[in-house]
Parts: C-alpha cells; structure tokens; sequence
C-alpha cells in the first residue's frame, strides 16, 4: 500500500553518507575560490576561446571556434577525449524537414518539432531555445554533414534503433498520446549507422577527427582548476593543471565549461537528485563530476533543474511486451505503455516511488530472458499473479479486467495507447517483471547545471550575463528537462550550444 | 486521458513571460557582485552578529545572539517587522515529550519524533539536521517558553487547528498510512492559542517582544544589497540602504542572511519551481523575492531543493468530506484522502499534473458552501457525474464500486486511509470538486535555499564552509521539503536554526 521504495541496500547507502572518496578528492578541484586576476602574475599561454572538455559539447565549440578563424585551446580531464557523448547512442534530435527526412518520405515541419517539443517538455519547457533550436535545426544538420557526419539513407521503424544499418527513426514519444494529437509525428532521430547503439562513438570520432582537421589539439589528462576573474566579475581565463604542473591560460573571448554534468559526483547527486543516486547503471564517462558546474557556481552562476535528468527504463525491444501493462504498487496503470522509455522511467522513478511491474501474458512475453528485467510472479491466473505480488487485493484484477475490455475494441480511454500495442492480456501463464529502481535497468544522467542564455552565456542568480563565461553540453542547464521525451535531446543541445558558445565568444569585445 | 494541466490563463501568463515588474526590481538589488573588502573606505557602522530580515529566524537569531551579550543588528526591508512567520499559523513542530505533551496526557519520544520525519521526508530528508531538531526539541520548547511564548492546557483533536483556545494537536501526517506502523503517532503541534489561525501574529508579537527586551532593535525600511567580503572569501559585513543612503555595516562575527523565500519572485519561482507559479495565493510578505538567497549565490553558495515548495490544498474543515475519495484525471484514486492536506497538494501538483477530483456523496459533503473549491459536477449516479466530468468511461465507477466494497468492511487496502474515514459512498447526489491548480486554493511557499550545515554555515557548492555567513528560516534550505507532511515544520526550522546561527556566530573567531 505504500508507495515509497524498498531498496534496502542502496538506500541505507543513500543514507549512510558513504561515497566515493575518489570521485570526490577530484571534484574538489573546483571548490577553491576563483582567483581574482590581480593574483596572476603571468600568463603561461593565451587563446582567443578556451574550451573544458572534449564531449560533444566542447568539440562542436572547437571546430565552430575555429572555423572562425580565432585561437583555441581545449583541456580533457580524462586520458581519452569524447566524453560521455561517445558513450551515448549518437542520435541528434534535429526535423522541421531535413534532407534525410525528405529522402525517405518524411514531412515536417518547424512548427511541428517546436509544439511537440514545448508539449512534452512541460513547465520547464525552456522556451527561447527551443525555438531557436527548432528553427536553426536545418542548419545544424548540414553543419553535422559538413563536419564529416554521414546518414545512411534508411529509416528504421522500431522505437528502439537497433538496425545498424539506419540513419532515421522515430526516437521519441511523438506518436504518443497527447502528443500526436498536437504536433504532427515525424521521425527526428538522426543517427550515424553503427552497430549496437555505438553511434555516439562513431559520432565523436567524426567531430574529433573535423576538430583535428581544424586544427584544433585537445589537451588531455589537464584539470581545469579555478576560474580567474577581473574584480567586475567577468573571466579572464583558466587556472589549469596536469603532470607538469600549474599554468594560467589567459581566454581573450571567452571561456566555455563544458565539463559534463555530475552523475558521477555521489555527494552532489545525494544533494540534488537523489531520485537518481540509487539507479543503475549512472551513464557516463567518469569524468561527469559536476567540476565545471561547481566552477560556475564559485563566482555565483546561476543553477536550473539540478533534480532532473534522464531515467531510461528499456522494457523495449521487443515492442510486443508494450502490450502488457506498466503498474504502480496499487496495481493501477500509471503511464502509456508505448511511451518512450525516458518517460515511463521518470514516471515510476519520481511519481511512483521508484517501484512498479510490468504484466505480460504468454502473447505479450518477452520471447527470450531479457536481462535488463527480474521476473517478480508468473501464475496461471491474474488473481494468483496479483497475491504474488502482494497488490491490494483485487487491485490487478480490476485493472486487467478494464484494459481488456477496451483493448479488444482497440481502444485505451485510461491512457491512450496506440491502437498497436493494445491486446487483451489472456493467454497464461501471466507473469510480472520487477521495475522496481532496485531491481531493473534504470540508465541515468543528470540535466541540472547553469542557467545560460540562447548563445550559451552563463547567468547569476540576477539573470545578469557573467561576461567571458560560456556554458553548454551537461554543464548547462538546457533543452533535456525531465522527463526525457526523446533520444538525441542532450547530443542535440550538446553540439548545438556548443557552436553558440563559440559563436558568440568569437563576436565578443572583450 | 492527458495529465497535462489544462489551466489557459495562468499557464499562458507563465510562458510569456510577463512578470511583476516591482518585485523583479526590488530583487535586483541583489545581483551586483559582492563588495571587495579593499573597496571598502570605512565602517559606518558595526556589531557582531548583523542579521537580514525580522522572521522567525532572524528574531530567533538576534534574541540568541543579544542572550550571549554580543552587540546586534538586525535589518528589515519592509516597514513592519515579523516576516511571513507572522503571517502563518504560528505552529511549532516539536515533540519527544514536551511539558505540554505531557500534561495532556500524551507520550512521545525523541526516536518516535525521528522515526516519523525521516519516514516522511523521503529521499529528500535532510537528517543530521533532523537528528539534531529531534534531539534538542525539549530545550527548544522551553526556550520558546522563557521567551513569553504562552500554550494553553488544551488539545484539540481535529486535524486542523480552528479551536482558538487549543495548543496542541495531531499538525500532520502522523497517524496516516505508513507513518502510524513506522512510529508512534504523537500531537506535535504547538501554537499559541489564537482565533483564525492567527497564531503566527501572536508568536512573532511575542518573539519580537522578546528581542526588544533583550535590547534588540529592527531597523525597519532598510535593504540589503551586497555582502561584503576579504580576498579570501570570508564575509566581513553588508552594504545597506535606507532613506538615508547606502552604508557599510562591519560584522566582527557574522551575518545571518533570515531574508525568507522566494515566492514573491516570479522570474525565481518560473525557473526553479514552475509547479508553483500557477497556484494561489502565494502565500508570504511582499519581502519573499529571493534576495537572500541570491546574495549567498552571488559569492558562490550553494543551494538545494529550490524546486520544492508547500502546496497546502485544505480539503478539510469539515473532516467529514475525507469520507470522499480524491481521484486524478484517470479516475484512479492517487493519495489517502486522510493525509495532511500539504501532502495531497503536493500529490495533486508534482504528480497528477495539477489535476484532479473530489468526489462526495450527500453524506460525506461539505455542510455548506466551502469557498475554496469549486464544484465541477453533480449527479444522481456516479456514472453520471463521470460522464460529467469527461473522465475516461467505466473508470470512476470501477474506482467508487472498489472503494465501497471495502469501505463497508472498515478496509482499504489501495491506500490504507483510516477507518475513521471511511464509508461507501452510495447517497445521492453524488458531487465533484475541482482540485485542478487553476481553479482550487492552493496555498504555496518556497523551501528551497542556500545549503547550510547543521549550525546554519552557509557551505559553496564544495561543500565548504563560507566563514562568516549563515542562513537560516525559508533563506535556507532547511528541514522542511516536498511533500510538507506536518503544519509547524517551516516555523520549527526558522526559530531552531536562527538560533543556531546565533551560537556559532557568537562562538566563532573571526
């Protein structure tokens, strides 16, 4: 009857206030109080943009840098650059008609991509750069090809890409109920062709490989230490460190933090999402520590939406199982089954205490061991499974009863489901699968971090713009907001406001 | 089918941006960088403990600190004195065997206290401070005594406090399920006996009193505008601004920022908790715009739980109405109708979407017209009004027919309300209130702040210490976080951690 979780183990964790010490000893770079400029003797070196980190986000602010003809510098904490950006799927949620959706039949429009992406963003919609990313985003995609990214010309029907061969998908929740009522559904993943969802290395491979080409070196194994400031506040530079030691870099535009979110910073994600700290697998490069966040917030950077992030629960594929039913701990149907799977995460994490089952029957079964699953009941009847279980008496059944009802006229009025997902549950045995956050595979990131404007400036908690300083990728607050609507939102903000930041930074008299 | 929230003209005004241009300018006062000590020609004036704001917190603060002989300022922006804390109940959330408890015949203990808030605080509970609260709530009633604060021998029994000549009672969530088999349930309401819930103005009268006893004068009409800091980041004292012009005030200890929340913002409120914005009345003085918190963020503090909030939604007076059920757009009952009406708020806005109902039949309505909800249907069946209510067919008639099953046996086993609370619902007319965010009384206030240790220090976003600077009340971020599940916690913090603050300060060598 409660609905709060009962992992045991990873809560007490939670709250022992035990963590990682590792993670911390690093992170606490970032705690010194930034250096005022009058501390700095000299220079050691000087560009026009200097860049922390190598992700999706600072690399597409190199090479747009660069390609502007102005001095960069770029400094990877880890040994390999990419960041968490080539860990990830590599899709870029780009539409209003690109080349690749019109070669493959697709319409869409601007004002479609915007109403579906305001719709399923919610309040936190961040509405300004949604509209700028929606308007700019064919101009992003030819920046993407012109920089070496290449689309295959095959689209993939299944929610989740695992055709290695295609390049265009449908990669979020637009056939989703409300949303396909409000915004024309069009299929906005774009993604390099690679086997076993590695599009995000092949993607970082690329940009990397244009950076280089650009001529842009990226520094690795160098912690960026401290900010340093003028006594108005604004950045002149970086404090930096590696094996040889301390070295002020002077950043005649601008500096960019683009250093990741802070997944992999326990005590910060005990503080701020907590939600998430009891998830498995946390998804990113270690380097995801929340540094250039705590940078910001040193010289009084504004932060937004430091409890959001992304929760993916994959119960997809196959798509046959989302003719079963998702239920919350009262047995009651709580999320579209057809959802994307950001979404049906978040549900269960952060609005049913993180526990839940799916209920299949023999038809709707997975048809081999799905290994991101725990079987929690199988019984021949749905009374017996809902006793298993241990659900309020009747509870399941009522539940059952209802959806099969509607399913067999193809209709969900309780939440809309597609039509080709909806089948009577009938065939035992039935059985449960455990979406408890101790149990399944929740892949999780943060989306918190600081507050920026459209070109990526980073703001104090007055809205005034802190001059010198960019933001962008994870380190800043932008489009992905809970819940995650869509695959390739953050690698679509990420190298979108990535290039703003460097745009900008370019422009600016400093 | 859809959760999303349907309300046009708040929802509108939300994401166009307009905002109230007299808070916005107000609160700007705090966005200028901190003042460089070295800026700074002289002292007009100093003390040793210099206190923002004259709540709950910052009197408890200054009486604690004048109580240690220490010399004292206090500043208030407003021309009245006493903060929002006069604008509450005036309840104090204490317990684990008060006098009071004990006189009126009631046992607790400091664990069962414990117990009982970390339970209820979830994820979020923020518990060396609890345990410290918990441990230290005897002396903290008797020193709310020894200030003149004055309980009447008398326990009211209702859920919310109207009898005016009653001190204690059952303020929350205690005796709900699971709380009542986690700890024993205990009353742990304290407020000064008071008509209209005006309890708030009798105890601010009182502290205030108090603190002018003690010596203290608040500086009415005056604001804050900048901390002013050493090269090394400690706090040295604060800027301020009255009629007369600007000043600088030398705080040899420290400055408590005691400044409140930021409800009165609504650029704050829109980026940090837009659950919030849409809801009235927004509940607090005029001065709750933030400035305290930005002022601690402007020299890189740290804050937490900025999107939580209390969003008390009073079902009851009468409790007779709890006999009803309360269901979301799906027709699904979501929260115990018996819980405290922070909780069910708090269900309604985070997780249903803003949306949902009351349903009651002739037995279990109100007895009169209650002004803060709206009636939305009203029919001889319950099929009717779920047609009525464009609920999704079948489905509120499942959820009445389940209900009533078991409530005619003392049971309910979806959401384990108290038997006190239940009773099928079967008489005609079968009514419908509105509890969407648009149309009901939601009484809203901010808990999210600066992050401060267990002696109200305010810590960067390192986690260190920031020497010289405390907070305490709605400025921090403190003992109070969504969902609220006891009247008297927000109070309980404010005076308990202005004290704190007081101590440390008054203790420390600076």
């Amino acid at each position: 009857m409660s609905d709060r979780p009962t992992s045991r183990t990873r809560r007490d964790f939670l709250r022992t206030g035990a963590i990682g010490a590792g993670a911390v000893t690093l992170a606490t770079y970032a705690t010194a109080p930034p250096a005022a400029v009058t501390t700095v003797r000299h220079w050691d070196d000087e560009a026009d943009v200097v860049i922390m980190g190598s992700g999706a986000a600072g690399i597409s602010a190199a090479i747009e840098a660069s390609g502007r003809g102005v001095a960069v510098r770029v400094y990877e904490m880890l040994a390999l650059a990419g960041g968490s950006s080539s860990l990830s799927g590599g899709v870029c949620y780009m539409g209003g008609g690109t080349p690749l959706q019109k070669a493959l039949g697709f319409e869409d429009s601007t004002e479609d991509m915007y109403r579906f992406m305001v719709a399923a963003s919610g309040v936190h919609a961040p509405l300004a750069k949604l509209q700028l990313y929606c308007e700019q985003s064919l101009a992003h995609f030819d920046w993407l090809v012109a920089n070496g990214v290449e689309y295959s010309r095959r689209f993939s029907a299944e929610k989740e890409l695992s055709h290695e061969e295609a390049s265009l998908y449908f990669c979020g929740n637009e056939r989703t109920h409300p949303y396909r009522e409000l915004a024309r559904p069009a299929p906005r993943g774009h993604v390099p062709p690679a086997k076993n969802q590695t599009g995000g290395r092949s993607l970082m491979q690329t940009l990397l490989a244009s950076a280089q080409r650009h001529g842009v070196h990226v520094a690795t194994g160098v912690t960026c230490e401290r900010l340093v400031c003028a006594s108005d506040g604004a950045v002149l530079g970086l404090e930096v460190r590696d094996a040889r030691g301390k070295r002020n870099i002077r950043a005649r535009k601008g500096v960019v933090l683009a250093a990741g979110g802070f997944i992999h910073n326990p005590e910060m994600l005990k503080k701020h999402a907590p939600e998430l700290f009891p998830c498995a697998p946390h998804w990113g490069r270690a380097g995801d520590m929340g540094i250039g966040i705590r940078m910001g917030m040193s010289i009084g950077a504004n932060v937004l939406h430091m409890h959001h992030g992304f929760a993916v629960l994959p119960l997809y594929p196959p798509e046959n199982v989302l003719k079963g039913v998702v239920v919350n701990v009262r047995g009651q149907r709580c999320v579209a089954e057809d959802s994307y799977y950001g979404v049906i995460g978040h549900d269960l994490l952060f609005k049913q205490g993180g526990r839940g089952y799916l209920i299949v029957d023999r038809n709707s079964d997975y048809s081999a061991p799905d290994y991101r699953l725990v079987a929690a009941g199988e019984a021949p009847t749905i009374a017996a499974l809902e006793a298993q279980l241990g659900l309020p008496p009747e509870s399941l059944q009522q539940t059952v009863t209802y959806y099969n009802r509607f399913a067999e006229r193809g209709e969900d009025p309780l939440l809309g489901k597609a039509r080709d997902y909806l089948a009577p549950l009938i065939q035992q045995p039935f059985k449960a699968y455990d979406l408890g956050v101790d149990k399944a595979f929740y892949a999780v990131h943060t989306f918190g971090g600081l507050e920026t404007t459209v070109n990526a400036e980073v703001v104090n908690a007055g809205g005034e713009i802190i001059p010198g300083l960019y933001a962008a990728g994870r380190t800043a607050a932008g489009i992905p907001v809970s819940p995650y609507y869509a695959s390739g939102l953050s690698i679509g903000d990420a190298t979108f406001f990535g290039r703003r930041a460097a745009m900008h930074a370019v422009a600016r008299r400093a």
